[in-house]
């Protein structure tokens, strides 16, 4: 299988790095074709310029790679830490970029972009990581989590992938060595068991 | 009063950049003191790197000046499409370097940041104003509108300011010209509600 996998963190030796990093090594174990992007090591420029809006523009090659790979997967890994209910804007932007009009969704006929759209992406199912410093009960009943519709429904959901799942480790900075060490494991047995 | 207006949509000429000059206009006329950001148009680097991670990091001077105007706002009004339940890129860079802590908020001694943080913004209020293409009922069921808790309670609370106003404009692409300048209107009239 073709495996996209999305990673937007700052700092090299993150964890979340070492999530994205495992996920790659279980991947290639088991002789999957992988696509990975360490979006802050490649530089990926977020912001979406005017002229990539219209649905016919012609997108530079970078992102028309970016564009064709996505296209192309058979499932997608995204991993990146909860800031502010979002994204990172590097990953926001890799969203706003790639995940395009005629790539990933389109409109029907006569539809000016008002209607429903329907999903084009390929890929069946999706896995999300997020690291968090937020104690899950409060992030759930003080912010409302909004990574989990973001990715679910207003993402994923939109371009017809129905299966996806979300993971979120934390409290970081409160986990100790071999807490990460059982989280790697975790994240191990999670792609074990969706590419099994 | 400061306000702090902060734009963040690609196209210039856009019904944000409308909304946000109405916003800028009504302001100025009352006589407020206004600091205007137009982020696309200023070039904003959303990118937040790693050195900038720490509470105690030196920040470049852009980013300082940044935060001093937040931090000094006595009201801070923000303008955006909704691109996937989230603001574009530009914007949600813009508040992963200028809502920082030690600027907009911290954490109480003796917590290394898993606690519940203590907000440090001045401004008791703000504003959101929105634009969509997605029919605000369907926004809400379909996709739970993320955007609604993500400035009220991850951002805004979180940073101390209680009163956050929210409005989305929307079905854009099927506005008449007689619509949105009723929107505007409205604008005008929102501001000056609040500023009165």
């Amino acid at each position: 299988m073709k495996i996209s996998v999305i990673l937007g963190h700052p700092k090299r030796g993150s964890f979340n790095h070492a999530i994205a990093g495992t996920v790659v090594q279980a991947l290639k174990t088991s002789g999957h074709e992988v696509a990975f992007h360490d979006l802050y090591r490649e530089a990926f420029d977020p912001v979406l310029p005017d002229i990539e809006l219209p649905k016919e523009a012609v997108v530079p090659t970078l992102i028309m790679r970016h564009c064709d790979e996505i296209a192309a997967a058979d499932v997608i890994v995204i991993v990146h830490p909860n800031w502010w209910g979002q994204p990172p804007a590097i990953v926001k932007g890799w969203i706003d970029r790639v995940i395009r009009p005629g790539v990933a969704y389109t409109f029907k006929e006569g539809d000016s972009g008002e209607g429903i759209p329907v999903g084009l992406l390929r890929a069946r199912s999706a896995l999300v990581f997020n690291t968090s410093n937020t104690e899950a009960r409060r992030e759930q009943e003080v912010f409302g989590d909004p990574l989990e519709r973001i990715w679910k429904d207003c993402i994923f959901g939109l371009c017809g992938i129905k299966h996806v799942y979300r993971r979120t480790f934390g409290v970081m900075v409160m986990s100790t060595e071999r807490q990460r060490e059982a989280w790697l494991d975790e994240v191990r047995e999670t792609v074990g068991r969706v590419f099994s």
